[in-house]
């Protein structure tokens, strides 16, 4: 079963707009057991969208829209989406019931805009979309060369040839479900939820898919490949390894497919086992873990807390940290001491370090971890000093060059690193280094509980 | 002429990894005038990447390939490659120093696995990888049609056959350009800047093309769009616009392609003054203005300064102001006050205040603006408390309720603001609708340089 995903918008297409839709779908067919075989981004032109449409009827068994279904005047998917299933619009009071209940909640009154919005293809079946006001809709249509075929049979008798038509449109198998959905992420989560995946399912029988992403920090691709190279040769054929790279941290993901759930999901966690063994310190987490939700784990489980001391990572390592709900029951909080005289009034950093050491320096992260661990009274604290580039450097501190204090309940350390030259990369890479520092520390004492 | 982007890699089909490359590309096409007409993403496998090479040969004037020449055992897009333009791979000496040049810089040693990346197809022209170990490959081939014309024409006389086939080898227009870029984004940005557009500039005549966004904040696209109705409707027919919503701002781009660049932008130029007059409380900047690089503008101008007490948007408004290169000219640094205690300890809120009011509530966001203010001795303070969610609600302070406090150099005030029910929106929303607020707030006092 192929599935495909259009995106439709110029604003992807001239890179205004990231493609986070189709990412998020992806994912979430993964999850139910499918999987998406190609996806493909057109522009908000009739002519393309046909042509897209088209495509992807020979070749995929679901093709799954987004985009196009706005109230305003760029949106011209719902008429193109008339003429390919050859059909016209009907004005539906069911939908604009929706659309009036909903804003009424809000307290918004309901424009002519928002009235076309309710007119819907005439042969779909409409989706609920309980979050904004452009319904979703669903259509099948065979193919040509199932068409042709089903003429071509048909020619030697006549009835012959409805009954196959007859049976062709009574077994889905032989259709292509086309499924179009709102472009507003958040409207299309909901709707594709609630609404799609059910249907699929129903329809199509999910296979069993594994994946597993373990999660590394601290060391370069090829650095990780070169050791894995026997055992990466000696994987089974049908388990594919990848490598994906992001700032400071390198991914491995172990993937298969198959009938039985528990035998290749066996099979994976078995070469897991391997591959620890050969990268233990490398090995922070896996799948959707990220070092602050282990991080916050750590500290939950050990009643522990952590305040945070920025200057180079500028609240990055905050924004992550309080981005997990519930984080304010290990997490203080964060000073941001972008200034020297912020960095002495707030963290207690004393003048004279400054000046002696300069603000980038190991005995500015230490007074800055102690700082921020004594403000706000926490067990462990991070701190932060760079050059991120990329402005400021000096002869002896290229960009690139950070420090990053750790402050636990029985001392502190500080750690050099040279990264590069990229200013949103510094900051990433930093944070994440931190992070894990912090991570690993606390990993060396006992739990107290 | 048509460009198509096609990025290979199943950790984009599975939604792991988000197809930020395709953006990008498509974004650095257009300022250097050519256009992306279609974004493909396939996966990893042999048939899959030769039907979409097919398939663009058969539909493109350039294909931009890119991912999949990674080191690892991942990588089968150069063999492929091999196959597709009928070509073999051999050791390159010249690729192979650079390699060695490159990882000397790093002070790592070459492993085998890099010595694989040394080998390209006989028939490209490599293009160098200043920042990585995989290089860059260009191709050109013709369609199968051109082919098959080719060779009918050819049938006639035999040396006119050959005559044409050679001048069609010449004029590149009737050939299709494949260039394949590495995966790993600062890699692939580097040689697209360096070596491909140079190269497309070169062969093609790039079109006029103007796009202008119109970045409004405070209301939504619906309300925008009942407004906007007539001046809309009465756009001229090649001035397209959309509609590009995101938390707490909606963004409004007219895009023109024609012959004469003065002509276009001066049509578009002369839509947004009629456009401005509409919604002129609404509009904070263009293009790739951000909030906070505004508010830097202003505060540079001003000579002022600016520090943040962020309690529900935790550390994020100074994430977004410190991702400005040399914004230490203007920012001072910023509180992340999770706690009360340390909303008490470094914000100087008092006690009572929490007690009676709760610490989502306008005199806390009073306080604190304050608080940072005299903290960290600036001219402005911005200042967040609120529900983010999806925990925290009280009867009366659902999730979704903000104060947004904003100290001056005379005086302080806060609002309250009700948003929805998704924690990061919530963040987002929060902290353009506060970088807002105080771009208005500045923009009341006058320059006083």
């Amino acid at each position: 079963m192929k599935i495909e995903i259009i995106n439709i918008g110029d604003e992807i297409l001239i890179g205004q707009v990231i493609n986070t839709n189709a990412a998020w779908m992806a994912e979430e067919l993964n999850r139910n057991g499918f999987k998406a075989f190609q996806f493909t981004v057109i522009s908000d032109s009739r002519e393309h969208i046909l042509q897209a449409l088209e495509d992807a009827l020979n070749r995929a068994d679901v093709v799954l829209i987004s985009g196009g279904l706005g109230p305003t005047k760029d949106d011209i998917t719902k008429e193109t989406i008339c003429e390919f299933f050859d059909t016209k619009l009907i004005f539906s009071e069911e939908a604009f019931q929706n659309i009036e209940t909903l804003f009424s909640r809000r307290g918004y009154t309901v424009t002519e805009v928002n009235r076309k919005q309710a007119e819907l293809p005439e042969s779909c079946i409409s989706l609920p979309n309980r979050l904004g006001t452009a319904r979703g809709m669903l259509f099948e249509r065979r193919t040509k060369e199932e068409g042709r075929r089903t003429k071509d049979e048909g020619r030697g008798t006549k009835d012959e040839g409805r009954e196959t038509k007859k049976l062709q449109t009574a077994n889905c198998k032989l259709q292509t479900v086309f499924i179009f959905l709102p472009g507003v992420p958040f409207e299309m989560k909901d709707m594709f939820t609630r609404e799609v995946i059910p249907r699929l399912k129903e329809r199509f029988a999910p296979q069993a898919i594994y994946h597993k992403t373990v999660l590394t920090q601290g060391k370069g691709e090829s650095f990780i490949a070169d050791i894995l190279e026997d055992w990466e040769n000696n994987l089974p054929e049908h388990i594919k390894l990848a490598y994906l790279p992001q700032p400071g941290i390198v991914r491995l993901r172990l993937s298969t497919w198959g009938s039985e759930e528990d035998v290749i999901k066996q099979e994976v966690e078995s070469e897991i086992s391997k591959l620890h063994q050969l990268i233990p310190e490398l090995i922070f987490g896996f799948d959707n873990d990220t070092l602050e939700s282990i991080v916050g784990q750590l500290l939950m489980q050990h009643k522990q807390t952590l305040s945070i001391a920025e200057s180079a990572t500028g609240g990055y390592i905050a924004h992550l940290v309080t981005s997990l709900s519930g984080s304010s029951a290990w997490f203080q909080g964060s000073v941001v001491a972008y200034s020297n005289r912020s960095k002495e009034d707030i963290l207690y950093v004393k003048r004279d370090t400054l000046e002696s050491h300069g603000a980038v320096s190991e005995q500015v992260a230490l007074e800055m971890a102690l700082g921020a661990r004594g403000r706000f009274r926490t067990d462990y604290a991070i701190a932060t000093t760079g050059i991120a580039g990329p402005s400021g450097e000096t002869p002896d501190k290229p960009v690139g060059t950070f420090w990053i204090g750790i402050a636990t309940p029985d001392g502190v350390f500080a750690k050099h690193f040279l990264f590069g030259d990229n200013r949103e990369r510094n900051i990433r890479r930093t944070a994440v280094t931190a992070l894990n520092l912090l991570r690993k520390e606390i990993l060396t004492r006992p739990n107290p509980y």
